[in-house]
């Protein structure tokens, strides 16, 4: 057995290699190996070596970016067969974050094509792995950001998968990590992810509207109890889109004073309709004047080049401005602008597997779900235009029974 | 009665206000004010409008910049008689930061010249007012970099003085409240303050070595502090300077497990010596290496442009890294340096009262004071230029013995 193939069976190995215990001849198999040149060969626990059968796979629908310049269109992969510990679900809906579309156009650099976004995924489970406990086929559940991390460093083991030291995996544009591939997100009918990864989504709720949370709703739930706000706070939502729009409904469910800070007057009564108590128009010296100083947190969401300083200016003593959207350019900041007032500037990402479900909980508890306009698969290239002016009221949620 | 008088008056009146009760006849004080011209009349307490004696302020020998370009020499201020609430000390010892510099010399913009500098100040109480409670003739005291606030914002109410929501006066190129002047600092034989921004000095400690504490000390306990670091914390320290061996002193002392980041291999010595555990030359990648996501906390007091994003890479995940330097170039932070690890770029500046005399009291316990250089006043120049090259181990104290 040659060491080049040693390592391209190791790459594909440990995937199939829980999934069953399959006893075969190492020099049939490597003769068999020289003869189909195939790389889809793995070891199993007991350390045989077998071909990874094509048909233990599922052929999934999909909408996938094949080139950073061309439009999404139909595309089919393959879904793994239930491991052990795998939830396959029936993906009935699913959210359209601005970073499916940053990452379909290859606007961060390093997507790797071709490529199914989407990762505010919510469904029905199809099957489960011998082993899973926490779900069964019926059960409606949803996947976030992540699908795999290490589960052994400090952040994984305090439940902030999100910051794994290893690399957490995402839910597309991701590398699994037994080597099997690529991830593939939630355009999709069908996914099968591990149920440290899977969360329980409530009946309560319309599930369309629910889609936004494990993203949007989770990236701004986390900072805001992160930085235990609550009651006697007074908070700055800044950018009332897709993220705004949750952070106004939750800063508000959680008892702070919420302002909507935007240069477009027209938001103020959408603002104050999803929970807002106050609105600042930016470009209005005098109101801007009334807030200067005034938040002790500002939850900055928006992701094109802004001047930070200027809302540093609104933080009083001890203040902290989170972003959780990353602009192109960087944050120019005098550090004068932080030492007087002791302020913070902050970031947070999304939210480990433990606080998402505590997110879910907590909205189906108090009744958030997200404001959605539903559309058709196939719509989903207009959409990215309309996103990109900013014409949702306020996520865009795949119907996938269109696909 | 001119409003122009009126308003002249009443700019200079609070001052006095307090300090005397003197009855006289408004008519009279009007002509003599026209004859005189004098813009040194005051309103008391009772509304009288009476003449500022002169011969009620002390003259005091000082070094003073008068032009941004020209070296600091001898000058001569009036210092005022101790009002009800004021402390008069004798200063004894006067420390040299890094701020007088940039002062002195315009760095910053807006110094008023002639300009005192001087912020680090201990010395002997000689006179109080009336009022007094907490001094008395012959009491150590130490005045560190703020002689006045508003009292009565938030800030100054939870003893933050230094954030007073109504600017804070600094000790030196301040502007009085009443009025009355600018403010001249340490550089000088005595100095009149106001009870409340006048500290209790052991006389455990060697009061050239606690001068310093007054601005080093609390800058790096003050943050210190908020952030709760004690022992489990793993922090940085970056730049062996005046505030940078204060910062591994105080970080030591209260349990960290405290890390010199530097790039001059020759103070590994020192900063083990000053209780760093140990030691890490930036420009070493290797060395680098072990310390990458490593750090809670980073103490950043380097006010030379340098590369924060280098730094914040260092922290784990919730690190925190505080400047309590001003780089001339504002920092450029790219949002997902941030985001990835909820890490927080803050600042911080000095201390509050309350939270300086904590310092003081938690240094004559401890036996921690600055490492020092004692000069002569006629010697400040060529310290400011050894000061700009790094060569000072690791404060400059003025002996104003020899003033």
């Amino acid at each position: 057995m040659t060491e080049k193939w040693r390592i391209n069976c190791k790459t594909a190995a440990i995937n199939f290699a829980e999934q069953r215990d399959i006893s075969c001849n190492e020099q049939y198999m490597i003769n068999l190996f020289r003869k189909t040149e195939t790389k889809t060969w793995i070891t199993t626990s007991k350390g045989y070596i077998v071909p990874l059968k094509e048909n233990l796979m599922s052929s999934t629908k999909t909408y996938a970016a094949q080139e950073a310049t061309t439009p999404l269109a139909p595309w089919t992969i393959k879904r793994r067969a239930p491991k052990p510990h795998d939830v396959e679900i029936q993906i009935l809906y699913c959210g359209v974050c601005h970073s499916d579309l940053h990452t379909a156009r290859n606007e961060w650099g390093g997507t790797i094509f071709p490529c199914v976004p989407g990762h505010e995924i919510v469904g029905k489970v199809t099957a489960v792995g011998d082993h899973v406990k926490k779900f069964k086929a019926g059960d409606l559940a949803g996947v976030g950001c992540l699908v795999d991390s290490c589960r052994d460093c400090d952040n994984c083991k305090e439940g902030l998968e999100q910051y794994c030291s290893n690399g957490m995996v995402g839910t597309y544009n991701g590398k699994e990590k037994d080597g099997s591939g690529n991830t593939y997100g939630g355009y999709s009918k069908s996914i099968v992810v591990h149920e440290d990864f899977v969360l329980h989504i409530s009946d309560k709720l319309p599930l369309e509207a629910v889609a936004p949370l494990l993203c949007a709703g989770i990236t701004t739930y986390s900072p805001l109890r992160h930085w235990k706000i609550g009651k006697g706070h007074k908070v700055g939502i800044l950018g009332l889109g897709g993220l705004g729009h949750m952070g106004v409904k939750l800063a508000a469910a959680m008892g702070a004073e919420v302002t909507m800070l935007s240069h477009t007057a027209s938001k103020e009564a959408d603002a104050k309709r999803l929970g807002a108590h106050q609105f600042v128009l930016t470009s209005d010296a005098e109101q801007v004047k009334k807030v200067t100083g005034n938040f002790d947190f500002i939850l900055d969401i928006v992701s094109a080049d802004h001047d930070y300083n200027f809302y540093l200016s609104l933080l009083r003593t001890n203040g902290v401005m989170v972003c959780v959207g990353a602009p192109p350019s960087p944050a120019q900041i005098p550090a004068f602008n932080l030492i007087f007032g002791r302020k913070s500037f902050a970031g947070s990402l999304i939210g480990g597997l433990p606080e998402t479900q505590e997110m879910l909980d907590y909205c189906a508890e108090h009744n958030i779900v997200s404001d959605v306009e539903v559309i058709a698969m196939k719509d989903i290239n207009e959409a990215y235009e309309r996103m990109l002016k900013g014409d949702v009221r306020y996520r865009f949620v795949i119907d996938m029974a269109t696909l």
